[in-house]
């Protein structure tokens, strides 16, 4: 808690949350592998089988035994009696014996008895029935052997693992067609304001467009949850509670934002506890987020301006939403962002006792990346879409130097 | 043209490809704005109005004129004649005059006269009627005036921009609620080889599970493209060209794997102008890798091994993806995920002629990150789990030293 005024660091925050949610993840649900990219993984995945499954040819030529290529080469060759072709998805049904070899291209089934194959270029084909052998090939060369990539019972992939294109690569080879996966934590979105209209409607004096909700939606979804849109509603304490008793039947998380403070706060009290638990942050921008918890499910109480709402889904809502779908013991706070290194072009004064955050543009030159402030664009909107990124002064810090070295996080 | 081998460099073939395809981009379509995140916008947007449209509040407070607290301090105080309260989305229908105050919350559009806002910490109510002012205050403190975050006309964001979260929120505050957007590229994946099975079937000895177009429909999502997966093909001349010609109808791009690529080849060159025109790369793994083009259509000859499609993937077909949303010229050979420097953990030794790559798997210590090739698993599929990028080996060099510093292009 910060004494001087009564808001605790995000940090702080952080630790009350995760202590109120320790062990919730989301419900686990059965997808179609090919739904299923990008999703969590919510099972160990095993090896059902060996793979390859048999061992086959790497390229196109003549399985034989290696012992009949032995001492080979151009000028002394070996002569083989051919006995039959094995086309892909085929296989030999007699065993390949000393003095013969049988035709394969790549994926063929190794034919039984041969334990190497020599690559077409390195034969010549003299009939139908004799191919001549130029060059020594050892046991196993250009087979892929049973087992090799994996063998029935090994781990592949694990509980936790964020699902890449390539591994759903690998579980197809394995012969998953469903896999069990946590599902997307869903995310009730409430604005609040008479003053709100949306985007379509046009600007008038008083009125502001319900610009949060589509950022928060958006920011949701990129993160990888299910926003759910509840719209604008009325300041009143009794539409309020309303929504925000809509919004804990639907989804896992209930994100507010504008209207009164004191409205929202009651409303959580009153619907359940422990109710709101952080007052406020040592956070600039950002300072007037609060956060509470009505009978396990976290609703948060953002700030007005979208650049505050950002910060505060950055720091806190974005490894919220991952720790649905992780163990908790592995998200920590501020996660979920890629961050470099940069060079910062100048000085930034801070406020001691605050953490503040400000968005950068970067600049890459030959002495590295340069880190631009957007200067006196903390409360503008129009910062997002010059910015690449943002910087973090720590609460302890009045001052980063020009030229020191920042740890920016970075926008896709 | 690598002439000892009959094949092209990646970047020849990138530089043929784009030469066929120059000005080549994806239809238009318009999208709600909650459906563009992810896009690339296809239209300059402009600020439609001034953002914001009138001057307001940033603060709960009392709004005035700032003549009217110069000089005063906690020790001097002030007092003005509270007129009225201004809700946010309210306008105050008078003027301000000197000696009065009108109450605001942060929002509330600033009341005719006054130029500035005080904070109600800066301040006492003494009565219904009066407030005493504890604090001066500057023209222009606390207020957000009209068109600080943009004037009409000025250019938001710009065509080619692939559009963020945090972009969404901007174009919302400007009355944007529909978006002109590049469509995402539609491609088909076709699969031939009477070896190939679907997951769900169990493996039997010489059929394997068809990979590749599940790795390849994966890839193409991942990378904003609609994956079209067309299925399993027998390996018939006749059957492989209906199925190119069904893909060149609803897609803006073909690929092809498995199958004997002399088929495919020939079914290309009936299909239409100028045919295959990439015979094979000088590239490990992916050397097989064909590249066509059918009436302004490209199509893809992939090898088979998913390791080498996947390494084809990365550097032609990605970077293919993107062009098709963004202007030609600003795409780069192999371009399309983040690179980062790390050091190599043991020497590489490479063909003279041939690009290479390798997987590596990162690991951070105290001395910055070591790469660690993957090595054996170059044709091996369970490489895929391990891997946290590849690295590329040039053609003209022979050896990669352990210690050196290497370019790591990395996953997800």
């Amino acid at each position: 808690m910060n004494l001087l005024y009564g808001v605790d660091s995000p940090a702080l925050a952080w630790l009350k949350l995760r202590e109120h949610l320790i062990n919730r993840v989301c419900p686990i649900e059965e997808l179609g592998i090919m739904q299923a990219l990008g999703y969590v993984l919510a099972e160990d995945c095993f090896a059902k089988e060996d793979l390859p499954y048999f061992d086959c040819s790497l390229v196109d030529g003549y399985a034989l035994k290696a012992t009949d290529s032995f001492g080979v080469s151009k000028s002394s060759s070996n002569y083989l009696k051919l006995l039959d072709r094995v086309e892909i998805g085929a296989k030999f049904d007699s065993v390949l014996l000393l003095g013969t070899a049988v035709a394969v291209t790549a994926g063929s089934a190794l034919p039984r008895g041969a334990d190497t194959v020599i690559r077409l270029e390195d034969t010549n084909l003299l009939d139908e029935n004799t191919i001549q052998v130029n060059r020594s090939v050892s046991p196993g060369e250009n087979v892929l052997t049973v087992g090799e990539d994996y063998r029935k019972g090994d781990l592949i992939l694990s509980k936790g693992r964020k699902l890449r294109a390539q591994d759903i690569g690998v579980l197809v080879a394995l012969g998953y067609s469903e896999l069990k996966v946590f599902s997307k934590p869903k995310v009730a979105i409430i604005s609040i304001g008479d003053e709100l209209v949306p985007p379509q409607k046009k600007a008038e004096m008083g009125r502001i467009r319900d610009v949060n909700s589509y950022l928060l939606s958006s920011l949701v979804h990129e993160a990888g949850g299910l926003p759910l849109r509840l719209g604008i509603f009325p300041d009143s304490l009794e539409k309020l509670t309303a929504a925000i008793e809509q919004g804990l039947k639907i989804a896992d998380l209930v994100l507010i934002s504008g209207g009164r403070r004191d409205h929202t706060v009651t409303a959580i009290n009153k619907l359940g506890n422990p109710g709101v638990f952080v007052h406020g942050l040592a956070l600039k921008p950002g300072k007037s987020t609060a956060i509470g918890l009505i009978n396990d499910k976290t609703v948060f109480v953002l700030p007005g301006q979208p650049v505050s709402v950002f910060v505060a889904f950055e720091l806190l809502i974005r490894p919220l939403l991952q720790s649905f779908t992780t163990l908790p013991q592995e998200i920590v706070f501020g996660q979920g962002r890629p961050r470099i290194k940069a060079r910062l072009n100048c000085h930034l004064s801070s406020t001691t006792g605050w953490e503040e955050y400000v968005q950068v543009r970067l600049e890459n030159t030959l002495e590295g990346i340069i880190a631009h402030p957007i200067l006196d664009r903390s409360r503008h909107i129009s910062a997002f879409p010059l910015a690449d990124g943002f910087i973090g002064i720590p609460a302890n810090t009045e001052r980063l130097e020009a030229g020191e070295i920042v740890e920016v996080i970075v926008y896709p």
